[in-house]
């Protein structure tokens, strides 16, 4: 059968790449995430920090600037090449054994390719805007502004790749208000689960 | 403190009447469901029959026959009356002692008034379709044109009365898959979150 695997998607400021280090840490097996974006840079060539960014996020520009003005040589825009790249990632790190892996639509790309248990973490928004200011560092000015406009952009990153709507809980098998729970419990339920 | 309640809300098929029963029972505390219907019945004179269908689905006509073609003498629409009665009963079942609610938008209603567990039970298209007609004795013929036309009543009774989506994670604590888990698993969540 295939590995087991643990998909995190969440809203900026959820807390939902602690809920997945946390629910490995219990479970004792690998979480990807800072690791994944290693990888893809190391078999794509591309900067860390433009997969960080754009591996999961559309620019403002959105598909407009994917489709007309961000082409390469290959036919293939760079926002798809990132695309392929961390796709391949991936399918191969969920090939190699059972793991977590937050974020940058795993979810759809394992969907046939892995025994996955689908989480969403989200919170409301005054929660997540202290988060951001407390535990990120981000600038306590509006805060509200930053969540919205990042939630949008993964919103549409995931749309535009996936054709299914970000955030829709029909995608996931189970989801969870961080801000209810605490992260800690959270990270339990899942690892319950599994 | 205000009584720990458990609301379920649930597409119709995904078998989150039965996610309630099980909870509660599983708590050794009350589910309202029927129970609730029969007292707005008594209270409130409306037919039970009527309750059920007009209780938490907007009609064909949608909010413009409750606008202007449902009125009764008080100025209010019969659903307007519904609505209301519907209203106290939850209050009070909620101030009784701690419960389950199944639907009915008791999560909105409840939001300032009990300590509340807001769950969402889903489940993917085929597996609802296979549910009423094995379970709720449904006609076999086009299952999905009927779950979707009641999600869409339902949803949108929601959103009249309570000016949110149905449906929207954000909404609830926990949203869980009935068709990945299992309905027993789906109670045994709850009842261990609770």
């Amino acid at each position: 059968m295939a590995n087991r695997v643990i998909t995190i998607s969440r809203q900026f400021g959820s807390g939902g790449r602690t809920v997945g280090r946390m629910t490995a840490m219990k479970l004792g097996i690998p979480c990807y995430d800072q690791e994944l974006i290693q990888k893809v840079a190391e078999e794509s060539g591309f900067a860390e920090r433009y997969i960080q960014e754009r591996g999961e996020e559309l620019s403002s520009g959105g598909w407009l600037t994917a489709a007309f003005t961000d082409r390469e040589y290959n036919g293939l825009s760079l926002q798809d090449s990132l695309w392929l790249a961390q796709r391949n990632v991936i399918l191969d790190l969920a090939k190699k054994g059972p793991c977590v892996i937050v974020g940058r639509c795993a979810d759809f790309i394992l969907r046939d390719e892995a025994d996955c248990l689908k989480a969403f973490i989200h919170a409301d928004m005054k929660q997540r805007a202290e988060r951001i200011v407390t535990q990120y560092g981000e600038r306590a000015a509006s805060p509200e502004k930053r969540l919205k406009d990042k939630d949008k952009r993964r919103a549409a990153y995931y749309q535009f790749y996936t054709d299914m709507r970000w955030g829709a809980m029909e995608n996931y098998d189970i989801s969870l208000d961080s801000g209810t729970f605490g992260i800690e419990k959270c990270a339990e339920i899942l690892a319950n689960l599994y």
